[in-house]
């Protein structure tokens, strides 16, 4: 892992994407910071309420507008040789350089491209239609190549270090807070550049699932979610494991082993050609034949590479088949309100027959101290 | 310092809020997650891909609409008790529940929503003008009230306590990224809950106003500008100073000393009433009147709060005028293409007769090691 993706890997990546834009009926791509960008050049700009944008369209020179200030960092980025670069400075519209860079009358725009930069391309460049990406070409990331699955893998790797361990050290009579804390401790020991999330939900904490983590003081017998992850070069990590404070219930076992059998049905449930709600219908047949379905509140995963969540999600309506080279997250849950929660969360890859866990870490009930 | 906000506070805001967007011709705000929301209900969601959105009208209760799932977490927030709120579950369309909550033609939505939310409510909520906060409400956060300046006084105090120690450390034979690690643990051991940015520009790195921090070994000659900062209590500090290593010429002495004059006359211009490119003008002069006036290439300042970077500009061509609370950066600097580069950064606010820097530490050169 870690050879740095070379200015080859990029213009592979922007040639790919301009002849998806067109499969799409767009006439070209409007890319802004964060992960499309970094994906398609390796550049991260150091602001984001100036405009950055990249135009990609099939038939010309991709193009890179950026704030004059920021051009010297814009020309080092790993990607600028396959780049025409254009600037701004500070007082002059920047939405009038971009039109200048646009052709057609069809893009789609990076989702999370601000909503001012937005309006101000609406209302300089007026003639044309805007998409967001997660509707014109959802899949723009969502197939790995190798290399990206090698840091993937690594990630993946890190936080099942990172759990096995937290699970040694003592829960009992320590806040939430106090595990959190070791949990990001331990993933930027095991590699991790940054550290998105660290939830630890103990007891009727658990039945919210996106309770972060709190004063509460873990108690003996409580059932405890530990749902964590962050960037390791540029690639997220994210598992979920729930642990037990001493010996659990027979409702206890039982309800994680409901989660436990879905997660797994859904796993090998994976191959190529097959619909994303696929996945997410067959956990959650296991969960509602067991008669805990009003209880599983949420979709079944959600893709991940240099974003922690981004397409495909595994949800029902979600037609769109697998293909091989997706990564996604498969995390089932039962919420009993009030009560305890139960979620197990691996990231899978599409092979080219089946998937592979780039989470191994035991998915019984562990039990901690 | 510390006392959390209260539900209060928060009503506080929403009210006068509501009644700036009447002022400025809106029918409402859409305020989306980050510091717009964070200042008014003082609710971070935990993915911004999932619609959550406030919406803000004179006429009405503020309403909050947030992923099902997500509803507990928002519950529990701290302005929760004067918010109406409205979810959405996971595979139904967000956009139709928004478009239930809107009434009236025209909404100024926060600057970072994501394009793909706007764009999913232009569908759906058709017959409404969108305008950016920054065009139409620029100044919704920008006056600061008592218990936020006393947030970001603190967050200054202990930025300078950073650079107090930074210099006290080796440089010379150094990387710039290791003193940029220094820079960011000592942030973090005064207080930053998290560091956004520790720029460390060596040499001709200098001349580069947004170098970060490579692996250049700092030398014995070097100038070095430091821009550091980050988040306290949820404000931000923003700092730069520019050290030298050993003795310095007498030619980088007189461009320290032209942006150290340029710093203070700029300071000494605020006062309430006074239009925010004047800011920029009489620290330009200087600069331009010493001759390197080509070589101070970005805006004099931006406005701080729970953003970096946030309304008021200093920068010409904006003629708003400078109002009693308002906190930004007033950092001029000259940069000399592969040579060196100066800047001088304090935040500063508006107080009623004059302006009150938040940074304290000297502006004269000071030698490092």
């Amino acid at each position: 892992m870690g050879t740095p993706f070379s200015a080859d890997d990029y213009a592979d990546r922007l040639e790919r994407v301009a002849r998806a834009a067109v499969g799409a009926g767009q006439d070209g791509l409007l890319i802004t910071p964060g992960p499309d960008l970094a994906y398609l050049c390796g550049y991260e700009p150091p602001t984001t309420e100036r405009l950055t944008l990249m135009v990609v369209a099939a038939d010309r020179e991709p193009v890179l507008i950026v704030p004059r200030l920021e051009r010297p960092g814009a020309e080092h980025c790993p990607g600028a040789s396959h780049l025409r670069m254009l600037d701004w400075t500070d007082g002059s519209d920047p939405y009038e350089v971009a039109a200048q860079a646009l052709g057609g009358s069809a893009y789609a725009i990076s989702d999370s491209a601000w909503a001012m930069h937005l309006l101000g391309l609406q209302r300089t460049a007026g003639g044309i239609a805007y998409t967001s990406m997660t509707e014109a070409l959802p899949m723009l990331r969502a197939v790995k190549d190798p290399a990206e699955l090698d840091r993937l893998r690594a990630a993946g790797a890190a936080a099942d270090r990172a759990f096995e361990e937290v699970v040694q050290l003592p829960f009992a009579g320590r806040t939430e807070l106090a595990v959190a804390a070791d949990l990001a401790r331990l993933l930027r020991e095991f590699g991790h550049d940054t550290v998105d999330f660290t939830l630890v939900c103990s007891g009727p904490n658990g039945a919210n699932p996106h309770h972060h983590a709190g004063e509460r003081v873990i108690a003996d017998g409580d059932m405890v979610v530990l749902d964590f992850g962050g960037l390791l070069e540029g690639y997220g990590s994210d598992t979920t494991r729930t642990v037990h404070v001493g010996e659990p219930t027979t409702e206890e076992l039982e309800v994680h082993d409901v989660v436990r059998r879905a997660q797994q049905a859904a796993f090998d449930a994976v191959e190529p050609g097959v619909p994303c709600q696929e996945i997410d219908r067959v956990a959650r047949r296991i969960i509602t034949d067991a008669g805990y379905g009003e209880h599983f509140v949420h979709r079944t995963g959600h893709g991940i590479g240099m974003s922690t969540h981004e397409p495909p999600y595994l949800v029902e309506g979600e037609q769109r088949q697998l293909v091989a080279g997706m990564c996604f997250s498969i995390e089932p849950g039962i919420y009993l309100k009030d009560r305890f929660g139960v979620r197990i969360e691996d990231i899978v890859t599409v092979t080219d027959s089946g998937g592979e866990r780039f989470n191994l870490t035991t998915r019984e009930l562990t039990i901690v101290g």
